[in-house]
């Protein structure tokens, strides 16, 4: 755990240049719009530890998998999102001497994220080995009102000399990603221009081995205005070029005690939303109005933005300032990541502030992420994500096929891009199914949230059948059962691989046929010719079909211990020492002190899993029940996954436990912040950040929604004086304020 | 399934040239001698496909590690034995036109394999595009008798033409695996030296990652001997330099219609067994004692040597050639890849014939080879592979630490070749535990055969406490069961992963422990002093240790099916959809045409599991229980390891089940010659052979050994006239004749 970070309720501050820190503020100070996003890293050349980072949603490339043992049915590639153009480079030399804050002294130092209006500051002030002690102010932004483009305004002042300055400012292609194979570079140059002071250069991603891949094309463009003493001025600008590289080189005169401004201004197209031949062309229309805009014209409007955003669905919580940043930390970086512009576009584990996990989606999105967006942005946010799922269905069912399903059944990937599996551990790839259970779930989400049933007839339907097709195949019969299976399955609980009738996932096998077949009879009733031509292009067998899937919702096995009165994991679990978490206090965190056979022969449980069962289909069970399954399963969950902790406040305020919701919720809220997993160097966990507000507006706030219909039931941590959130449903924003006197609900 | 080898009682041929099928008569024409081993190359240049092998034994390199996911406990690196200095070449050119069997025209062609005395002989006429025509006549071998040299003759005779040619015999230390990760070339040069027509090159193998692994240092020496018309000549030699590689330039005068004679005398001398600064002083001794003695002495020794081997264990069959080639082919495949002179050594699952499974140790050693040893060899040789794990323990002991265990608890690894693991699939390295159950079982098979109960005391009581130290942690007590069970293993069927309770290794647990404390009565009654010493040594606790293993012993959990009468392959097994392979036939083989998950929760069976258990001891087991378990296990087996069969077999005989029998035994026979599974070109299944010899002599021989006293109960597969087999125990070596009539016993 670290502590560096200034407890502030707006910013985000690193008072003082914690250099051994670099990685993780970096991470923290990432900024985005949705389309483009951005690693904290400095513009200025910096030769400490740095991950740069500069990523255009949608842009990826199809690295080599890497795997010991090949299994039929593995995916050919991983795909990544990659490491983009450094859009942010501006190389300072000052009288011979480069600016470098490794090397230079550092009189003071403040780099700033402005969570407002999502800027980034950094002021500090350097002594140089020549003496010349400067001052930089350096302020940037990535456009939310223009979402490809991102500007910057750098100001130099000598402090106790006058001089002379070499700034080049840049584009730089030749970038890679840390965790590509061998250090392979996945960006080829296809050209660069230069006028005056604007420059172009596009990068395309290289020729894979897939021939369905495609390969992007991302032009980056850059134009250069710089004032002293308040006056735009036009020094000379001299091209520097290189392979994947191109830049200016300009020298100005520094003037004693006053600024030299240097305003970079910025966009980066990809073809996925530009043809790549008029690419250029395109950029150079953009950029020409971007800049006469100007910096302040731009920064007004993407303030106005962030206003917006705010307005909608902040959560202020007063008597906890650690508290107040880290809600708002977490909203903030939702809100950069995914803007539901596109629904070609997803959330990546990590968004726009790291590598890792490749940028792709995982079931996250719909068990963490849609909640957040369904409460805080407009309808067609959350749509748009369940749109990307309709839009890979094709996949999805070939990906079945792949494994032996017919029919139209389909499998979602587990990890995917492009709708095709990225993964390759067997138990997580092939068996933990349950993601088809979290996309169908979205779908009703979605609907008893927004009403949007047209949504069912046109796109969710047929999801939800092809889903259903797939867990039918994946159930046999039992002879010695006498009920369903389903054998061979990894739950959310990841520290179980391979069991048999997991709880969880033959609950949602379960619900998924009854919610289908409720969805047919209902678009069956209110919309008959989309039914007739649906049930056509699917050729659905309603006598075969839904009469197997009755049968099976009937009689699927759902484990259990009555004596107990729990539900039980899967197969077997009894057979485990049951043991609790305080036991093993010195060998935590077990994923990094224990072998993976000792991991899965524990009864140890990484996220929720029968706990996630009750929380999705919370009005199926009692108070009564969910208490005796809290009580059996939680003191056995070590919480190593980031996802864990949330749906845990969520059941625990159910159950009137506000102190255990606390511990709970404290975990997550300011997980990145105060880097308490010491991964935050490799990106923030965006998805688990949906996770903290559902802790808030879920379990403290008690919100549900039934059928549309919005209630809350709010409890007070002890040590918040109150807190209030905003979320909208209908046409309504609703502000819901806590305190010790009880609560209120403002219509806004 | 291939059909170009010639049947032959004795001889492996190929007649006419195969280019496409080249890579398999390599694999098929390999020689060995346990010390080194070569596949059946050609000696000149070829450019048509080809996998070129020479093998040192111990000498191995420690590969990077392939793997998606890490987890811990998994191994750093892969050991591989690695292709080395190429010893055989020899390049010529006649009236500068390249010998080159894939350009030139074939006239005749002829490469025949004598299993007789181990020898590899060639003969073809071939059209050069010069037109000049010429008879190439090869011969060579791995002494028996001189277990580092390896000998060529090599004879040119022009057919219609006279002229000149020039010879290249060379060493050649430039060679990499074909598997290894990006081409990785394993060997440095560390010098060369030429001398008169002698010359040395001393290779090093790369400095690796991992401090404790050693660098092996191997000097190759050639020498060369040349005739015409029966007399010696003496051609100039213009020594050939290159980086890793030494040659020598000959000029020689060909004569129309007589044979040049070239005479290549080789060695390969490892620092395993040689001081490395003295190595080429070593190396020049030893080739020239060789040298002096001349090829036909040379061949007299190594056949003399054969003669011995097969005078112990040959096996005739009438009336089936193809029978008696195939069971000829295994039973000199497997002498020539161990001899048991050397504890160091093992048997890779391809012996010296190829790459794949990186030539490392397998459980198939103790399970399968063990009892081919055993009966056909001096006892020593068994005992040496047993001494191979006792050296290892204290690895094991280390790796069961690295997985949580303790108190000198030993897991051995799955693969290996210094005693580390090496395999890195969580459900293997971690779960198929099994493996530390052969390993007791062959020291009690060890001692039963030979009555060499003082290798109890010696070593083998040491290796059986540490297991059953491991069993005894490895179980759990099941509240719900009221028993010990065990979580988390992969059995034999490696097409079940992370299961419970696998009824085989559950049992073999249960064995391990009962034979342990009955060993530990034993050595304490015979042999006090040692008990004493090796009791405080291993810090043994009698009252708590034999207490607990006689708790285990006695409540261990063996799943069974009353009704069916059959003992259940793990826990759930009768969830499955039961199913016969009839049924599927045309999905068949499984492990190519489904994905895992897919064979995962069907019934399908890779290799015996309950039947292995049923095997080993079956002495626990009656007819009936055999008959019930062989009824429902064997129709859902797919027999996709090359170690099923075998078992099958020799139950099957039991049963009286000849046809079966005999239905299983072709399977393997001929796996390789015939290529059945299209993977020949990798080499041998070397281990498997022994499969095969067990399925004639404890299948249709009907051969047990109980405490000492051997017995036959043998039938006659029907299409075989007779056979016989010859196996020692004791000081005794019978020969066991069986025909229509009925079978004697010889002792000889």
């Amino acid at each position: 755990m670290k502590n560096y970070i200034t407890h502030d309720e707006w910013c985000i501050i690193e008072d003082g240049f914690h250099p051994e820190h670099n990685v993780i503020t970096e991470s923290l100070m990432s900024l985005g719009n949705g389309r483009m996003g951005q690693r904290g890293n400095f513009e200025e050349k910096y030769s400490g530890k740095s991950l740069q980072g500069n990523y255009v949603a949608g842009v990826w490339f199809p690295d080599k998998t890497r795997v010991g043992w090949w299994k039929n049915g593995y995916p050919n590639y991983f795909a990544k999102v990659i490491n983009a153009t450094n859009w942010i480079g501006i190389d300072v030399e000052i009288d011979g001497v480069e600016l470098d804050l490794a090397t230079c002294e550092i009189l003071s130092f403040r780099r700033e994220l402005n969570m407002k209006n999502g800027t980034l500051r950094r002021i500090c002030t350097l002594r140089l080995s020549n003496g010349h002690e400067v001052e930089i102010v350096s302020e940037r932004f990535c456009s939310l009102a223009h979402d490809e483009a991102g500007m910057i305004n750098y100001a130099i002042k000598p402090l106790n000399f006058a001089g002379k300055a070499k700034v080049t400012p840049y584009l730089d292609g030749d970038v890679s990603n840390r965790d590509s194979n061998h250090g392979e570079k996945f960006w080829e140059e296809v050209g660069k221009e230069v006028k005056g002071s604007e420059a172009y250069l596009t990068m395309k991603t290289k020729k894979s081995a897939w021939e369905n891949v495609p390969q992007f094309t991302v032009t980056s463009g850059m134009r250069m205005k710089f004032y002293q003493k308040t006056k735009e001025i036009d020094p000379v600008s001299l091209p520097v070029k290189k392979e994947k590289y191109i830049g200016f080189s300009y020298e100005l005169p520094l003037i004693t005690g006053e600024q030299t401004i240097i305003q970079k201004y910025t966009c980066n197209l990809s073809s996925d939303n530009h043809a790549p031949e008029k690419q250029v062309e395109t950029a150079k229309k953009y950029l020409n109005e971007i800049y006469h805009l100007g910096f302040e014209v731009l920064l007004g409007e993407h303030t106005k933005e962030w206003e917006k955003k705010w307005e909608r669905n902040d959560i202020e919580i007063k008597g906890d300032i650690a508290a107040q940043q880290g809600i708002r930390f977490n909203i903030f970086h939702l809100q950069q990541t995914y803007t539901g512009e596109d629904a070609r576009l997803n959330i990546g584990p990590k968004g726009f502030t790291g590598e890792k996990y490749g940028g792709v989606t995982y079931w996250d999105t719909e068990a963490y992420c849609l909640p957040f967006y369904l409460a805080t942005a407009d309808s067609k946010v959350a749509r748009n994500l369940l749109i990307y799922r309709h839009n890979h269905l094709q996949k999805a069912i070939e990906n079945a096929e792949i494994l032996g399903f017919s029919n139209g059944a389909a499998l979602y990937p587990m990890v995917t891009m492009n709708g095709e599996e990225c993964h390759n551990e067997w138990e997580i790839t092939f068996e933990e199914i349950h993601r088809n259970g979290a996309i169908a779930y979205a779908i009703h989400d979605y609907i008893n949230y927004t009403g949007d049933k047209k949504y069912l007839s046109e796109y969710g339907l047929e999801v939800l059948i092809a889903i259903s097709r797939f867990w039918a195949q994946r159930v046999n019969w039992s002879e010695a059962k006498c009920k369903y299976v389903m054998l061979g399955v990894t739950g959310p609980n990841e520290y179980e691989n391979n069991v048999n009738n997991n709880w969880y996932t033959n609950l949602m096998a379960q619900w998924t046929l009854k919610y289908t077949l409720e969805s047919i009879e209902y678009v069956k009733a209110e919309f008959p010719e989309r039914w007739k031509e649906l049930s056509a292009k699917l050729n659905f067998n309603a006598d075969l079909e839904e009469d197997k899937w009755e049968h099976i919702i009937e009689e699927i096995y759902l484990p259990e211990d009555k004596e107990r009165g729990v539900f039980l994991q899967q197969d077997g679990f009894l057979d485990k020492e049951l043991m609790e978490v305080d036991e093993i206090t010195e060998h935590r965190p077990i994923n990094q002190k224990w072998s993976w056979d000792r991991i899965l022969r524990s009864c140890f449980i990484k996220q929720a899993d029968v706990l996630q069962g009750m929380y999705f289909l919370e009005e199926k069970f009692s108070l009564e029940q969910l208490e005796a399954n809290f009580d059996f399963y939680e003191p056995m969950t070590v919480h190593e996954s980031s996802l864990s902790p949330c749906v845990h406040t969520i059941l625990a305020c159910k159950l009137g436990r506000i102190e255990k919701a606390y511990e709970m919720y404290v975990r997550t809220a300011r997980l990145d912040l105060d880097d308490y997993n010491n991964d935050t160097e490799d990106g923030l966990h965006i998805t688990s950040m949906a996770g903290t507000w559902m802790a808030v507006v879920k379990g403290f706030g008690g919100m549900r929604v039934n059928k549309g219909e919005i209630s809350f039931d709010p409890v007070l941590p002890e040590g918040w004086e109150s807190y209030s959130f905003r979320v909208g449903i209908g046409s309504e924003l609703k502000e819901v304020k806590v305190n010790k006197e009880g609560f209120e609900v403002v219509n806004l």
